[in-house]
């Protein structure tokens, strides 16, 4: 895999020999793995868009290893990529840890060399959209994934900080480009042009994408949607906040995987719960709309619950699981909703107690505390803090439509729908999942609250 | 005026003779002055509230020269402000430099050690708010602010530029933190609280500040306000655009006098046409929402227009001037927004061309052309540009009002009012701009349009 991509001086993508010979070099890492690297397990298990991802074993414990290569994995060295997207998602992982410990994985070093990534290893987990294709029920996940993004979009926004922390980071984050200008292009732009990077269902589902390239409703939403993504810039997010950025315990109980679920033995480890789940690859991380995120999960939770007639054996058998994947929609929602205001009503009860009436010092500056004194204050904060959860919705509202576009008609599709291998069944799925995307983006007043999406959902799948 | 606050090493405060040796010892400054560096003619002439500002005129031409403090003046040295606002400023004016050439006085240098700003001389102006204060009718100048502001605001957000250039400015304005901190707590924190540097006619004002102090939907749209300001990075702002940041040419044509309208003798040089106008002073530059920066011109013209009978010599002799100001209000944003639509119409066709089907490379992110090709393609984008001014005008409405209330019961007034010597006669006019600025910030649905406003104020005046 040697590439003819130009890279720094000591940078070289690892292989098998080379990280077992890099992790012995390294005495904090080895202790973790322990015993003799020439026993330890290493194994590359990377099955990503991007990047090359190892998994390393030894008698005392585990570690994951991410690298960056010069360019996008699933493309090919004619799509370069810089390599500091490692950079990035080490970065995100370090300025959210604090606050989303067990929710994501650990940061345990960082190479800017080699640009490798070195995190706590999950030996009983797997990808979540794979779990949620084999049917499997994982109650906590959506829950997990919502006090993620309430904690970390929460602690990195001006009503969590003063501002100055907040632009120290957003100066850090808007240096994330290449990875940004993936996502402009991707979801913004090539789905609603002719772009040879588009794919689509054919000729099953022609008729909807030229219906689509002429809809100028649809074009205007996905516009707007487009600049708010690039100018408001809330908080840090994941920036790709999908079912398959999510790992959750293994139903079986047994140790670590290639993610495509060939099996290996039980294991001990971190995370060792039914109910773990974590937020994995952050290295889109950017400042954006809140919403952004909400919306990225949601829409892949619909295209999971779309999906499920095309993996039944007989008509009906998914039909449960089906109804439970469109229940966490609103599990999903409803949790960070009730997580950010709790965040931000103890935040602004400290604040309040911390500025005794200066709102300079280390107090949030939006809607701060000083201005919501006594008991009416309160309670109009109260008030501001569902208006702004209202525009939270909205936009997750708007971005969930344009997320299952870009998934199914754009670049990168999700296994979900491309596990179904007749293209009949697959494109009656994936017509009825752009349908109610559409409606997501031209009508979102018309989805009141989140109850209505889900039943949208149900009507348009049945 | 030795400091006794640290600095860094070769800084100092130019007096007279040290800037007088300090522009001779600069043979590209020095020849624009000309001649005998003995015989050029040095003042300082700052009043503003946080700088030096020193005017060199020779026989060749003048030199504006604009020295940080480590200070704010105005305050003194119980107020510690970082030198690098002088950065920040010379800056602003080199990425705005040529889409401004003309609305902005030209950038000649700057030295980073000393943080000093050279630009050209204007040397036919006064500020814009004596003028207004001085009865003066200066027709083009909400004009050329109003294109000023276009054509600032539009070259910098993604409508115009690819993400990537719009990231990087982004970035670099973030840093401006010191002065984004005084704005923060100036504008959005403290005339809502009691805090000690705010001010007001008193005891004339008192049960007014008493009624804002409880003033709950007052607050609640203060505290929406300051997070847009902190959070929606939409282009970058002069960020204090008020007529003390405006210069027009003087109407008796006299040449360069200090600020206070003493005079001197006439000069030639640059703007020597009597509709000449320059927007200076943008040391509070960062990324935000345009209607910030529009809001606050609004608010200075109304604020002028309220200030009106204050000056009267004998009853009624303002009434003309006044309406004549108050008229400024609709002429500077029916400029503004027909400028902005027209750059951003322009802008399209270009990157239609450019990108001819392509999103990447130099086309702007937001918008994109690719996505509005084609008559009906071309209508819906101007529907959008109406949508997105409509929103521009909406936060007007509201920045309007904030910068209102700051300037008349916060920290930094204005000599519109403070002309006023005698206390009732400034109270009065104080009170019904501030009665017109609480119905712009808690309702500004109830302005659909620029009309409403102006005839608002004639209302409350009458």
């Amino acid at each position: 895999m040697s590439s003819t991509l130009s890279t720094p001086p000591g940078y070289a993508p690892f292989d098998l020999d080379s990280l077992r010979r890099w992790l012995a070099g390294k005495p904090e890492l080895a202790a973790r793995l322990g015993g003799d690297p020439e026993g330890w397990r290493v194994d590359e298990v990377g099955d990503g868009n991007l990047n090359l991802v190892f998994l390393a074993r030894g008698p005392a414990g585990g570690l994951c290893i991410k690298q960056s290569l010069p360019y996008v994995r699933v493309a090919g060295e004619s799509w370069p990529l810089p390599l500091e997207r490692a950079w990035f998602e080490q970065r995100h992982l370090a300025d959210t840890g604090p606050v989303v410990a067990g929710l994501a994985p650990r940061l345990i070093a960082y190479d800017p060399v080699l640009y490798a990534v070195v995190m706590e290893l999950l030996p009983h987990h797997k990808i979540m959209r794979l779990a949620l294709a084999d049917g499997e029920r994982h109650d906590h996940a959506s829950i997990k994934v919502a006090e993620y993004a309430a904690r970390a979009t929460f602690a990195t926004s001006v009503l969590a900080r003063p501002f100055e922390a907040v632009a120290d980071l957003q100066a850090v984050y808007a240096r994330n480009q290449a990875l940004t200008r993936i996502s402009v292009d991707l979801i913004f732009t090539h789905p609603y042009i002719e772009h040879e990077r588009n794919r689509w269902t054919s000729p099953q589902l022609d008729d909807l994408v030229a219906d689509l390239r002429g809809d100028i409703p649809l074009k205007r939403a996905a516009a707007r949607l487009g600049h708010a993504f690039l100018t408001r810039h809330e908080a840090l997010l994941h920036g790709d906040l999908h079912s398959g950025s999510v790992m959750v315990a293994r139903r079986d109980g047994s140790g670590v995987a290639r993610r495509d679920g060939s099996g290996a033995a039980p294991l001990d480890g971190p995370g060792a719960t039914p109910d773990d789940a974590r937020v994995i690859d952050p290295e889109f991380a950017l400042y954006g709309p809140i919403g952004f995120d909400l919306g990225a999960y949601v829409a892949n939770l619909l295209m999971a619950y779309f999906s499920q007639p095309g993996h039944e054996q007989r008509l009906g058998d998914r039909a449960d699981h089906a109804e439970w994947i469109l229940s966490q929609v609103g599990v999903f929602w409803r949790h960070f909703a009730a997580r950010f205001d709790a965040l931000w009503s103890e935040r602004s009860a400290t604040a309040t107690g911390q500025a005794a009436g200066q709102a300079s010092g280390q107090a949030p500056d939006a809607y701060p505390a000083a201005l919501f004194a006594g008991a009416a204050g309160r309670a109009a904060l109260a008030d501001e803090r569902r208006v702004f959860l209202d525009g939270v919705y909205t936009d997750l509202v708007g971005y969930a439509g344009i997320e299952i576009i870009r998934r199914t008609i754009g670049f990168a599709h999700n296994l979900d729908f491309e596990r179904i291998a007749d293209p009949e069944r697959r494109a009656a799925c994936e017509r009825r999942t752009l349908r109610l995307a559409r409606r997501l983006m031209v009508d979102p007043q018309a989805f009141a609250d989140i109850t209505s999406i889900e039943q949208a959902a149900r009507e348009l799948a049945s």
